[in-house]
């Protein structure tokens, strides 16, 4: 067991570094210099190339006696830009009083650095000998996330690295810290759709060939879909059109072309290849081209033996029974599915990616403790 | 009579002017010179103001003897610009030989300089007792024509002028000079269409309202209705989709508005404002805002003792005897209807609005030909 630390003073240590999507230097020395002394094995490395890369990211381990159980700990040091209109500088935390108790102000405030000082924290009050535990730490989940948790992934499994059970700490809380956790996500897959015709004049519309009605009836057609109804712990898959592109500034013209874009949020009744090939199928019976851009395939951690740990642990601090819940857009938990069960959970969300994030110091701690209970848990199951 | 003048001199004399629309000045002047010397008192005005003014205009009048018939001819000096890729420089008018005869190249060759020279030169074979002949000429045919043959027809009514019959010059012959004239125009009008709703993230499309499947059955309803079936002297009215604008470029955002525009080309079974009534009901069952500008009513000279005499003349001289027709865009026709009964007929229109816009010298002498009989024929009935 290493030297307590406290979590508030980790926060503000982490938000003290500007962070902005690509995150690299800075950030990564101050987690590296939280991350020695509880006798954490440090990696980084940097992956990819322009326009996606490079991207920093960390990989830590601390490892327990042969044969005991990995518990990882998953997440990003990268914030989202802070924009105009705070209320003090976003890169200088601060404390300020409030009703409900301190508040601690800074981008990455619940998105997702004062998760990280929990997460770090917490695992000071681990004994050594408890089993093996690890960071994996990427400074690019909120951009393109092309070489972030993908890479460290790939080097994990180059090295021989593979945990039992991870954790994300994305701020899940949604009223209250402790309400929600994340079983699973959905998957997404955007898909561009383009029906070409022949240009004319309105005036002999026989010398041309209109695109638009085939596009119409191809998105009136994909809007009726009813993908399904929705499982035990996914909502209904959903399909949105979310463009449609003609550009024709001339009234008396018949455009050549016209392009459309629609996006699918899908459970894990459906593999994203599955749902781009049946909209290509109904596109190529309208005439339309079909161009899928899969993001992410569904994710399901069922609800077993890590979710009960970890309710049990949000219980015992908070007396929440926390909803487990698939909803929300993506998440690297995508990836890291790939290793082992995933659950995400964390801070309250109501201010992430806005202006003035901030979190309840009190819930920092609480966080603290419910990690410390998972990860003991996790390492004697 | 007066002197006999050449019709190709004429007609080169005018295309020498460059004339893009608004034209004035210079090929007005030199179009006054064709007209004065065959009798004619020119009256010349511009009318309008910024942005579709200043237009330039002319009116100009011979008067028969007290109580005679009025014929008008109606046309325009304006010309589309030349654009590039010409064979010679497309204001520099010049003959050149081809199997078919003689042709002689420039903008405006046939829209309309050759058919104002074929007027002008038919004038001057008909005898100033025969009765009244006037010429209806503007600058801006091509442009917004907000200011030209409107401008004109409002001053001829101040200053109590009301020709019997009017013939409008436009290039309506397709394959040979003889072979179409118009009795009537289809009218238009293009209505805009608006679907507002709340932008939100495709991963939480309850918290939106995503406009476009309003948008999408609108204009699916809008493409499935039948207008009408044609009538005895018009095709059917043609309702086009000419473009839909979201303007989203974000593949995980549910837009907040879409815009889309149609195209209604109708006959006289309807008019403008009945049309644009119906397609703002149906809008707004689907919670849409239309907003429709008309841009022309639907004209036509039922066939009878105008056309007769317009297909009589036509027979002598070509031995073709001319299709009826109502297709094709707008021309000022639509406003000069109100003056009196009008028929459009002229040159072959294959290379209007073209590079090397060309006439056959040859179709030339006919058309002056076919007008003087014409006037003949109309000032005697
Ligand atoms: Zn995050
Ligand atoms: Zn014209």
């Amino acid at each position: 067991m290493g030297e307590p630390v406290d979590v508030c003073t980790l926060a503000e240590r982490l938000i003290e570094c500007p962070s902005v999507t690509p995150a690299s230097g800075l950030v990564f020395d101050c987690l590296e210099a939280m991350l020695v002394p509880q006798g954490f094995a440090v990696t980084r490395f940097t992956a990819g190339t322009p326009p996606d890369g490079p991207v920093e990211n960390l990989f830590a381990v601390r490892r327990g006696p042969p044969g005991s159980r990995h518990f990882a700990f998953a997440g990003h040091v990268d914030v989202v830009p802070p924009g105009d209109g705070w209320s003090s500088a976003p890169f200088a935390p601060v404390r300020r009083a409030s009703p409900g108790g301190d508040m601690l102000y800074g981008r990455g405030a619940v998105d997702m650095k004062g998760s990280i000082a929990a997460m770090i924290a917490a695992v000071a009050t681990v004994p050594a000998d408890a089993g093996t535990i690890s960071f994996i730490i990427t400074g690019d989940e909120e951009g393109p996330a092309r070489f972030g948790t993908i890479a460290l992934i790939e080097r994990m499994a180059a090295d021989g690295e593979r945990p039992d059970l991870c954790l994300v700490g994305e701020p899940t809380s949604v009223a209250r810290l402790g309400d929600m956790a994340k079983i699973g996500r959905r998957g997404s897959v955007n898909i561009w759709l383009t029906v070409e015709g022949t240009q004319g004049h309105v005036a002999y519309p026989h010398q041309a060939d209109n695109p638009l009605p085939r596009m119409i009836a191809l998105l009136a057609e994909l809007d009726s879909l009813e993908l399904d109804q929705g499982t035990d712990w996914f909502q209904p898959s959903n399909l949105e059109i979310t463009d449609i592109s003609v550009g024709n500034p001339a009234t008396n013209v018949i455009p050549a072309k016209v392009e459309a874009r629609i996006s699918i949020r899908f459970n894990d009744l459906h593999s994203g290849a599955d749902l781009a090939q049946r909209v290509s199928e109904i596109a190529d019976r309208h005439g339309a081209i079909a161009r899928p851009v899969i993001s992410g395939e569904p994710f399901l951690t069922p609800p077993g033996a890590f979710s009960s740990l970890l309710a049990d642990a949000i219980i015992a601090e908070t007396s929440l029974s926390p909803e487990l819940s698939t909803t929300g857009g993506t998440s690297d938990a995508r990836f890291l599915r790939a290793l082992c069960p995933v659950i995400e959970f964390g801070l309250v969300n109501a201010t992430m990616h806005k202006r003035d994030e901030a979190v309840a110091v009190e819930d920092l701690e609480v966080l603290q403790r419910i990690y410390g209970r998972v990860v003991r848990a996790a390492l004697v199951d």
